[in-house]
């Protein structure tokens, strides 16, 4: 039985079937960028909007009810899941994420736990999906639920917040391989059984963020230490029945080995060009991306350029959703987005319509 | 008039001549890792070693104490010339280089001053040159001049500091383009003047340090916005008469635009396999690299099986530096040092006497 074809232009590029005008949504679209959101995060910190699913709900949609987007994205974070693995986790202002309890001995990692998300505060965000669902569903808007890849995960983890020589990480890596494949066995688990939910919710489409492979290795280290994990997750979430986009940043240079991992969709950074991109990764999978975030603070014909070159290097071909290539920024003026997103949909629609007169 | 093949196998390697074993340095081998350094660094700033000639010449010769290095590099900072541009400069403890008055505008830049080297602080990095030059000559070790590559001191000059999003420094280069043109000529102007006089206080090799290009930028924008003003330093620099090194990191998706821009030597990361590097460089070039410092701390085993790998490689070739692919990190055991450079000797010599033997 073939599933009936979708109507949403977002979920239709996640198959390459074709579409009227390319869809676009937009990293962390849902951001201190907008004064609703703003106002809000003056209230409750980050953690509170995150368990809080009527805040958690409502910021998701500040951005849809702003723009003309063709995809919601639940609002959350890569790291509460480690939380329920048995880790603290504090965003300090300035700081960013910091985890008093960091793994620090192979000991530590038999420790973690790894309960079902319905069981956890997961669960919350689950809520979040379907409060949102509720809203967009009558409404043709496809909602994305996410999650961290392993390695990212594992880093914070092993770090204890964020990092530049990824040292510990890598101490690890290098000089426990068991463990580390015990941590990342169980990583899998957790972020697996998490992406279901987030299906089982509602979530139309799901990412997979690994935000810092990409960073902190190279293709050897990236085919040897990741991408089996990256690949047994992407597995996993086949019987999710829903597309999975897999991205990832500063991984131009073995773009194959990532598309390799897994998912129907591979989302791309801002520092290749699209068309080599797509070709590394095979026209037999849909692309995500790829405006560099910083553009959005740029002059208009600037924006206008870059955001054209994207679509003429996806040529319109199916399979290509508009997207940046990281999050977008918190000083970026709202007029920005909006032209945006309006020229994506003007000039996709202008350039098909071309093409089929000829 | 041929000039006389040089003896030492660093300057050897750099023109791509035979040597008995493969010539290894260590960017920041003159660090916190080492006893010697942290005590001086516990008398003194950052800023204080660095203008003091007797105390910058006394940190460059610890490693080369230490270790069998083939080479020394100057101890010496990358921001410094901001300060003769009229910039100030502050290292501040746990957050790294802070620029109190940083280009907000374009009348800052054109502000920007641009006197010699020698009238300025830098006058005492040149005397550590001449200091060290002395000692060194008598035992044939080089000593490498450096400085930052334009783009790179840039975006401190723009940002106040590091930078993630490098969003101000692109939103510069995108809406003032004319403004990004005089701010890079002068930069140009600065660092060739700064580079020409460490040759003639003595430096036998020069390296520019590209340091965040590669992680700020796409292939596009490196050849519109950086490309052009590393290729004019270059040419610039062939006045010298020493080898000069092109390093970058994170511009593995498009190391035949960086090595195009020039430098005899081109100094890859630790992001790419080394003979993949090599082939997109050109054999025509010498090539440095490229062990990930990660490495140092991982238990020898695995030390030694990376760098071995690096060695096989570069296959033997003539005009392989071995190197690490990023600066040596501040908690590296002194022990690793020692057995890294004595494994590079030892290995290479080795696999070049197999190879004559056949």
């Amino acid at each position: 039985m073939t599933p009936r074809e979708p109507t949403s232009p977002f979920l239709r590029a996640c198959r390459r079937l074709p579409v009227d005008r390319t869809p676009i949504w937009l990293m962390r679209q849902a951001g201190r960028y907008m004064a609703e959101y703003r106002e809000i995060r003056a209230r409750h910190s980050m953690l509170e909007v995150i368990t809080t699913p009527a805040l958690a709900a409502e910021v998701t949609l500040q951005p849809i009810e702003a723009f003309d987007l063709d995809a919601a994205i639940i609002f959350a974070d890569i790291l509460p899941p480690l939380i329920t693995m048995g880790l603290t986790l504090d965003f300090v202002k300035g700081e960013g994420p910091v985890i008093e309890n960091a793994i620090t001995s192979t000991r530590d990692i038999d420790l973690l736990a790894t309960p079902p998300a319905e069981a956890t505060i997961l669960a919350n965000t689950l809520e979040a999906i379907r409060l949102v669902v509720a809203e967009l569903a009558p409404r043709n808007i496809p909602l994305i639920g996410f999650a961290g890849a392993p390695f990212t995960l594992a880093s914070y983890a092993v770090e204890g917040g964020g990092s530049k020589s990824f040292a510990r990480t890598k101490a690890l890596m290098y000089g426990e391989p068991a463990a580390w494949r015990r941590l990342m066995d169980k990583l899998v688990a957790v972020q697996a059984d998490y992406l279901l939910a987030q299906a089982r919710a509602g979530a139309s489409a799901l990412q997979l963020f690994d935000s810092w492979a990409g960073l902190a290795l190279g293709k050897e280290d990236y085919e040897q230490y990741v991408q089996p994990y990256n690949a047994r997750l992407f597995q996993k979430l086949e019987s999710a029945g829903v597309p999975v986009i897999n991205f990832s940043t500063g991984t131009t240079a073995y773009l194959p080995s990532v598309a390799a991992a897994g998912g129907d969709i591979v989302g791309v950074d801002w520092r290749m060009p699209l068309d080599w991109a797509w070709e590394q990764i095979g026209h037999d999978r849909a692309i995500q991306g790829n405006l560099d975030p910083v553009a959005l603070l740029a002059p208009w014909r600037e924006l206008e350029f870059r955001a054209n070159r994207i679509l003429e290097q996806a040529g319109g071909r199916p399979g290509h959703i508009f997207n940046l290539g990281h999050g977008i920024l918190p000083n970026t003026p709202v007029e920005n987005v909006r032209r945006l997103v309006d020229f994506v949909h003007e000039r996709s629609e202008q350039m098909a319509r071309a093409a089929v007169t000829g």
